[in-house]
Order: structure tokens, then sequence, then C-alpha cells
């Protein structure tokens, strides 16, 4: 049971409280090579080798954006599986496809939900070799990753320690405003508009970049910021018991022009968005050029935010001010 | 993408031809251990060794009959995906879950799911490791298991050949009266009720029977009874290029009377049932008696029915009369 959204309420319960119910009632396997809580789930194949497994559920009433296609849907429902195996390193092989189909889907729309599951796949060169089809109220698109990694690889959320930098693999805030002008219908510069939608719509995992990292044995600790930045630094802050200064936020330009026009704040937009699938990391100093030479070769940019604290708070301090980093994150669409 | 069930109506579509629609746009992978079509997927790891992969997903409108409680419907998910581990002679050793939760559930009923699934896990000495949650409009349960197994030891839909000798591990026709009584309310004795009506709600996979004939190498196409007896054996006869002859019928007692009660066909209660989880196999004649044995070291019995024909068509022959087993099989409680 790995991923957690903040904000979305299960009627009374909360979709963490409901994890954490479901696992109070399940016996433990012992040596878990992963633990609960993580991104993904593991089994010792022997010789320090791990099967690597991941499923998650794209469900179009809470997932889906208005605007984005079933093409765009279902390869989004694979693209956000495989950036949790690009958080722990892990190369995905096999995809697996459960869907729930509603009976007002016609011939075309199941087509291009089978094209947008491919392109999802083959973009990480992956492959999706097998599922099943059954009928639903919703459209629901369970995707469940197979690939293997070596046990000393794998980049977990719980290793920070005091004194590793914390970086980011991009800049933050774009689909967050994305999804104000999909929500609430806003007009912005078409450029800006479009780099900004289009953020939302066709997201991409780091994959690359989460593989070449795991390589380095830089990284101490390791998520993707899907339930957004804030989150994100809180859950590993959770799992390595420790603590953070950010000093640089990563604020994307158009996130910047965006919220001039909308009249929104900046940091709120970078810290409290969702649906961003960038890694957010910890990094053992002395292994940060390694690191960040790594990343670079891949054609993608390691950005140092700030350090690990062993107190156990999250503070932004920018421009001589200090703030809070909350633990909130991403909203769902519709509620 | 495996499964299918016949009668069941996507719309217009149909779960058959959405699954063959999804199948056409996906880039195929080389060499592939095990078709599409078959009952798991596999990624082979090396040395002979194959990683199996299985996922289904139970959606409590179509899966989830009258009188079915959370803690039942959460097991039956994970037992109806190891009835295909089963199938293919492999332990299941981890499972993922996904879950889609409807708002009206409480405390309690996450609870009962929890519980349920770690039954179904623990009884086939497998155990949860991991999954997720969202909130969807029906309850979805979707697994995803795990297991390893030698690449020549997994059996297949497709290997069945003229003169081999059909068999099941158990009787049939229980589910299906069950299902009448529990759907249309129907009243029949007692114990007899209680007997047809725990097989629906308390369905158990031929694991142990299905672990050992893939050690006897004995059986050349395997699949289990989901979608009923008929469909099953379609299924293997479409994979294998074959056709059957079926002599002898395995009802169960139980089915007898209550075809009787109920004035139905016991054949049609047997042939064109569902939500039977026994094995339907083709054995290799010569290796029959160690088949046997095998099955009943485990407790169990595998009831010999018939022959495996060239001539591609499917015949029941009992008492000197011939009649077709038509391509049909389960339907969903609620359409």
């Amino acid at each position: 049971m790995e991923k957690v959204h903040s904000l979305t309420v299960l009627g009374t319960i909360g979709e963490r409280k409901a994890i954490e119910l479901i696992i109070k009632q399940l016996d433990k396997m012992r040596q878990m090579p992963v633990p609960f809580g993580d991104d993904v789930s593991a089994w010792d194949i022997g010789n320090g080798n791990l099967a690597v497994l991941k499923t998650d559920m794209l469900v179009d009433k809470t997932d889906v954006p208005p605007d984005m296609d079933l093409w765009q849907a279902a390869r989004k429902a694979v693209v956000m599986n495989i950036s949790d195996f690009a958080a722990k390193g892990v190369k995905p092989n096999a995809i697996l496809v459960s869907l729930g189909l509603p009976r007002k889907l016609v011939e075309k729309d199941i087509e291009q939900i089978g094209k947008g599951l491919n392109a999802g796949a083959r973009e990480y060169d992956a492959y999706v070799i097998g599922g099943d089809t059954g009928e639903a109220s919703d459209l629901v698109i369970s995707i469940s990753l197979f690939g293997m990694a070596k046990k000393d690889e794998l980049m977990l959320r719980s290793g920070a320690k005091p004194g590793d930098l914390v970086a980011v693999t991009g800049f933050f805030g774009k689909t967050s405003a994305g999804l104000r002008i999909l929500v609430n219908n806003l007009k912005v510069p078409k450029e800006i508009q479009r780099i900004l939608v289009e953020s939302v719509l066709m997201p991409y995992a780091r994959l690359k970049q989460g593989l070449a990292l795991s390589q380095t044995r830089a990284v101490t600790a390791s998520i993707d910021s899907s339930d957004g930045l804030a989150w994100s630094l809180h859950e590993i802050a959770k799992a390595s018991n420790v603590g953070f200064i950010i000093e640089r936020l990563p604020i994307s330009n158009e996130a910047k022009t965006f919220a001039e026009i909308a009249n929104l704040d900046p940091v709120e937009l970078t810290l409290y968005g969702g649906e961003e699938y960038e890694l957010v990391l910890a990094v053992e100093p002395s292994l940060w050029s390694k690191a960040e030479r790594a990343v670079e070769k891949t054609g993608g940019n390691l950005l140092r935010m700030g350090r690990v604290t062993a107190e156990k708070t999250l503070l932004l301090e920018m421009n001589g001010k200090k703030r809070t980093i909350e633990p909130k994150g991403y909203e769902h669409f519709k509620t």
C-alpha cells in the first residue's frame, strides 16, 4: 500500500486511513525487501536480485481532468506507474492491465485505450504482455508493473541523512497551473497555456534519470512528486526520520507567469501541486557531482534546492524569510 | 489479456471483442513465454525460469452475488486469481492489491476487505505485499499475482493432442445451482441449500492439485473452470486445435437433487455454469496413473470424463445419445 493522496477524502475515512486499516489486517511477510509505505513492492528471488512490482489504478472520475482524451488517460495510467519505478531506479519490463469498462464505450474508444496503453509502455521500452477486462461504472485502468533490480541499487524513501543535499529533476508548478486552466477554464497567453495544459495531458516519467541515479549510489532517498513537491518532501522526511531546509524553489517560468496573471502565489503553485512526475531526492554530498553528471548525461538536470536536517521540520528559507512547508498536496479534479 | 466471460456484454462490443481490440493495438514482445489468450503472463528471467504474472479485477456489481459479504468478496478476488495460477501449475508468492473504494464504505467495511484479502492470500501460502487505493463508483478489487516457474513445467492451454484423456479435479453444477438460489431466492432443503450457496460464497482454488500435476509432466493442456465447464473445454479446444468427446459428466449429487427440485436439466447446470474453480485438463494417457496418484496425494480426485479428438467438435455422448457442447457459460449476476 503505497501512495497517499493527501486531500482526497473517501467518504469520512480518507484514503490514508483506508490504507492503514488494510495493512493492519495483513499477515506480514518476514524480511520484506521493501517495506509497506514505499512506492513499489518487491520479492527476493535470490543472489541479491529482486522482482519489483507495482500496481496503481487510474479512475476517470478522479484522475482524468477535463480535455484529457482516452488515449492520453490510458497512457497516463502507465506513465504514473512507471514514474514510481523511476523513483526507485528500476527498469519496467512487463505491464499487465486490468480494465474496468463502462457500457457506454464504443469500439473506437477501446482502440484509443489500447493505443494509449501501448504508447505509454513503449516510450519506456516496456511491453504490455497481458491483462483482463470487466464491466464497471467508471473507466478503471489498473496497471501492474514488473521489473528486476539489484537489491542494493534500489532507491527507497528511507535513507536520507542530515547533511544530504535535496534535489529535484525539474521545475515545478506547471501542472498545478495547467489543472487550474482546465478545471476553471482560465485564459492565459496562448503559448504559455499550451505548455501548461500539455504538462497535465502528457506527463513524462523520469525513468532515464532514475536509472542513471541508481547506478551512482549517490541517492540516499527518492520519491516521485505525483502528489506534489511538499507532500513528497514530507514522505521522505517521515520515512527517513529527518527534516529539510529548502533554500531554492524550482519554480518553472511558465508557472511564474501564470501566477502573475492569475494573481496566485507562485510558491503555493510550486509546493502544493500534483500530477507532476519529477524525482525528489536526497543525495550524499560527496557524490553530488557524480549524480549531477549522471543526470546530465541523460539530457536532464539535477537541481539542488536545500539540505536534510536532523531537526524534523520542513522549512522554506528564501530571501531571508522562513515559512513552513505544509503536508498537503494534490487535490482530485472532481469531488 | 486472458479470460473472457462469454455472455457478458459490454454495451454493444462484448468483452471478448474489447480484449481483441486492445491486443490489436499492442506492439508484441518477441518470444513471449506465454502467448496472449492464456491465463497468466510471463517474463523470461533466464536459466529456464519465468516470472509469472496475473491480474484480474473483481467489480461488485458484476462479480459479487447477493448475500456475499465484503470479507468474502475480497477473499474471492484473491482466490479467482490464484485459480489461474493453479491451472498453470504456478505457486503464487506475492499479491498486490489495487482498490477502488466507493465513498459509502465505512471503517468496518475496509477492515473486512483487508481481512478477506489476507485470508485469501494466506490460504495459499502467499502474502499481500503492497498496493494502492483510490475512489471509484463501484467497489473494485484489482489483484496482481507474482510467482516463479520453470519454463517447461508451465501448463498452457495449447498442448492437448488427439488421444489425450480429458479430466477434471471435481464435480460440477453446485455454483450454478447456488447462484440460482441466491439470485432467484429459491428454497430447497436446508442442508443442500447450505452446500450450494457455500460453493458460491466460498470458492477454493485447486492450487495443490495444479502444483502436483505440473510436477508429473502428464498434463498437456490446462485451464480453470471459472467461466464454466463447457467454456473451458472450448478454450482448450481452440488453443490446442482439437475437439473432445465427453462420455462421463462430473455432476455433483447436490446439483442433481437441485435440478430435480427446480425442474432443470442437470446437464445444463453442469456444463454451462461458472464461478467454479476446478481444473479442466488434457492428460497424456501413458502418464494417467501418475497424474491420478499425484492428485490423490493432495487429497483430491482426478475424474476422467472423455478424450481429445482430432475432429474439432465438442460432443457429449452419454447413454447412447449425442449432443453438442455449446460455447457458452457463466452469466454475470446483474445486468
